[in-house]
């Protein structure tokens, strides 16, 4: 087998996931679980996804070949200081986090040398439900798996990793850490916000009732991501800070470009933007269906 | 039969429907349609959704006793021109814009006295693609039409539209022209410029393949609406001006507040505003759902 003892610390959507999912591919010999949520982690154990469940973090980590850290942003620094108190020296550490610069960041200053053994990860994957409940086998499968390797980072220990993901179907792909925060921030936290953003807008309208019920079918597809974890989107927001400021304030110029354009009534300004984007969008949506077939 | 003769003005995606409907209600004994666009105009006539078509607005019109406009928003002085020119004088006339009050009072100025024939309507439906080929004869089952009356607006005549759309399984609610506008401002023009202001950013990006291929599953479906035809859409821009800027003025000013909370990392205030959007959110989906049921 490809590990011998996995420790994942939160057994939600994306930690009971992997879980279920390595237990399926038959890739780990023995998975032991913690989550702070005592629901999570009991459930996980109960459906057989984890093999055992620990008290506390430092329990859960001292037999572990591989850690996995799938808790909330915020809570990195602290899990990562318990960890280092109790891994085996030999232990490779990742993470799941949707925004990465600052959690490698603090993996430095942590682990210290021991950064050589932790690989950063972003599986591209996820649903507005979270917790256990909404955990998969298949999540992951055909889905990416971004990885931001550092300069320090031991090959062997990212060849592990990347075992593991491929071993359940994902695929593998690389990124500067600063530079897939961007990329998430305009193609992901972007648009959470603007969902957010717009169902709050509508809620605090005087007949929002009325307006909810007039809204047409696509609305529903459109403000989806705003029933994502209102947490776990505080923790990217403040995590990946700089770069979704910086989106947001760039999609803000461009908004207020379309609203000038609606106010002189300059058509071909309109016709420009709305032409581009439709183009796009039917070829981003035509090359997926491809891949697909 | 409700109607004797029903003359459709542009057979794409609603006329289209309207009409397959119709003849499954078996509610029309004959339908004449007229469409610029000839493919679209027999198409409609080989799939036997209309049952003669006119090689102009005025012989579409000429023996028609309910007279439907569903052309693009901008052409709609035009037609109302030519269709008051060659109108019986008992005939009653509908169209399906996204926007009420600039055709209102387009039809006030050209149609006069017969004002009172004119009812105005929006069924809140559609799809991303347009044209006879993206029809369908239960497009509006269990949809919202609304009715925008005028204080000149002849009971007998609204009740023949309303009819004709009850028969084909809409539901139909109503409201005042330019309270319609605000809401649909909304809820539907302004998601539409949120998708496409953001698939033109990310497109502009340096990376945009690469930006796309990353973008997680929710995107597809949160920029489903930025395939939806620009020029249709840059129409609605212009017909409802107005209230589509101050929509975009005041989704701006929410956004600047939030790019203001991540800059100060003002967690209350985010928490305040993801939670309240996923609580309206869901409950919009609950009461959707438990409808449906």
């Amino acid at each position: 087998m490809l590990i011998k003892q996995l420790a994942i610390i939160g057994t939600g959507l994306i930690g009971g996931s992997l879980a279920s999912s390595l237990k399926k591919a038959q890739l780990v010999e023995h998975i032991v679980g913690y989550d702070q949520c005592t629901h999570n982690l009991d459930q996980a154990l109960s459906q057989g996804i984890i093999d055992s469940n620990a008290k506390n973090i430092q329990q859960a980590v001292t037999h572990a070949d591989v850690i996995v850290l799938a808790t909330p942003l915020s809570t990195m620094q602290h899990i990562l200081t318990e960890i280092y108190q109790a891994m085996q020296p030999h232990a490779v550490i990742t993470d799941v986090g949707s925004s990465k610069a600052l959690v490698i960041e603090q993996a430095r200053k942590i682990l210290g040398k021991r950064i050589s053994q932790f690989i950063p990860t972003h599986p591209i994957a996820g649903k507005e439900h979270s917790g256990i409940a909404a955990a998969s086998d298949h999540l992951f499968a055909n889905q990416y798996i971004i990885l931001t390797p550092l300069p320090e980072t031991d090959p062997q220990a990212q060849q592990i990793i990347e075992k593991m993901w491929q071993g359940i179907g994902a695929k593998i792909t690389q990124l500067d850490a600063s530079h897939h925060d961007q990329v998430l921030a305009i193609t992901s936290h972007l648009p959470h916000m603007l969902a957010y953003a717009l169902v709050d807008y509508l809620s605090n309208m005087d007949e929002s009732m009325e307006i909810f019920e007039y809204a047409a079918g696509g609305f529903a597809d459109f403000t989806r991501i705003a029933s994502s974890d209102p947490k776990m989107w505080h923790d990217i927001c403040l995590a990946n800070q700089q770069q979704l400021s910086q989106a947001l304030h760039d999609f803000i110029t461009r908004l207020e470009k379309i609203n000038h354009a609606i106010n002189k009534a300059d058509s071909q300004a309109l016709l420009d933007i709305f032409n581009n984007a439709k183009q796009q969008r039917d070829s981003f949506i035509d090359s997926r269906t491809h891949k697909k077939h």
